[in-house]
């Protein structure tokens, strides 16, 4: 499985992602799934991957291999955040094409999915998530977040603590506390933990870290939270019977 | 869906479950999925059910039958928790034989599984989880709690917070915030949320509490925790870059 989270602040954008792959729990491994795409000053472009490694790398490759080659049918070249996203659909798509009925027959099938966010230059940051069949979503002020994988331990908090008004600092925090949650119940996510902090109109990445095992600042981060929390509930109000 | 929790502490055992059932978002309803079979001074026996409403409902439609015809082979006749989970096991599989397989045809299934647990006079508390094949596992103090249903969202809390030696009273109210999390997440799971507090040894049922949708106390509970979280995140040291 995975674990990744888009979201959508007034700040700016945040992205996470775990390094996990398996089949079965005999056979795992460690690969970065954030891609990003950047020039200085005019684009930023993050790529989180998730589902079946074999089919991401090779959505990757189509779409570096096509930047390579400059603007044109390329990320460098898309005008919009939307056409980023059409533009990875495309890709997606393309090796469906490739490796879907050979991965079916197999009783496997073609399963990657992405969240695609960032800014270019002229346009508000956006967000998207889009699906294996190559649809997408894009997250709105209602729905500041996006996330895909193994999804459900990390999302309780992630809707205690994040709308679209908290602070970056704030959301990046509840994003690595969420990681620990999932990570602790959940085997097939797992560590290092790549983080990108983008502050709306910097058209830059200025705050990327990789959280790697036993990383000082996420144990810490990790044991304080667990004890705030316990502290909360013994000031919340005693149920009377 | 559903979502039951039992818990193991040293004070004594904590159930409690929703009332949400479903077949598709059109068609909900609301069931109560606790049952109890007490006799003070002598056994308090919990079961907490879920799965598929017509194969739970003829389980403890079987179970109480026997009951009320007196001893044998009856949950009032059981020596130990162990015995009673057998008990209700034998009950599962009866039902399994007689409409498994008409499910199996129509592509459905035998699904119900259930957390059983009490105490009987002699022994100490004990808890289980038994699954719709009818074995079953056993709480220890290693893992102190069993949760069945729709379990990820509320898992995290639990963990950060439960270990054998929590108070009943702060179990209790972190035992609804796993509640709150998950009804929040997911329609499937729905008030009222039906709650007992077992005080090990009393032998008695003094602490059950039902609370239906608009509940004051469970309200003020989630504004407190959220409140509580978004503080401590406030006070969690910033990440450098």
């Amino acid at each position: 499985m995975t674990y990744c989270v888009g979201i959508m602040l007034e700040e700016g954008l945040i992205f996470a992602s775990d390094s996990r792959t398996h089949a079965g729990v005999d056979n795992f491994a460690s690969f970065c799934k954030m891609n990003v795409f950047e020039r200085a000053g005019d684009r930023v472009i993050v790529l989180l991957s998730s589902g079946n490694l074999a089919g991401t790398q090779a959505v990757i490759s189509l779409l570096r291999q096509r930047a390579s080659r400059g603007r044109e049918c390329s990320l460098w070249g898309a005008e919009s955040m939307f056409d980023a996203a059409l533009l990875v659909s495309d890709a997606m798509r393309e090796v469906d094409r490739r490796d879907g009925q050979h991965l079916t027959d197999s009783d496997a099938g073609f399963n990657a999915s992405f969240i695609v966010g960032g800014q270019i230059a002229g346009e508000l940051p956006r967000l998207f998530r889009i699906y294996a069949e190559g649809n997408f979503i894009e997250a709105g002020d209602q729905t500041p977040y996006l996330q895909t994988g193994e999804t459900k331990y990390g999302k309780p908090i992630i809707d205690w603590v994040i709308n679209g008004s908290t602070s970056i600092s704030d959301a990046a925090k509840c994003v690595l506390v969420s990681f620990e949650s999932t990570m602790r119940s959940n085997l097939s996510v797992g560590m290092p933990i790549d983080l990108i902090c983008y502050a709306r109109d910097s058209l830059d990445v200025r705050m990327r870290r990789r959280f790697k095992p036993g990383d000082a600042y996420f144990t810490e981060l990790g044991r304080q939270w667990g004890e705030g929390t316990r502290e909360v509930f013994r000031r919340l109000p005693d149920l009377e019977w």
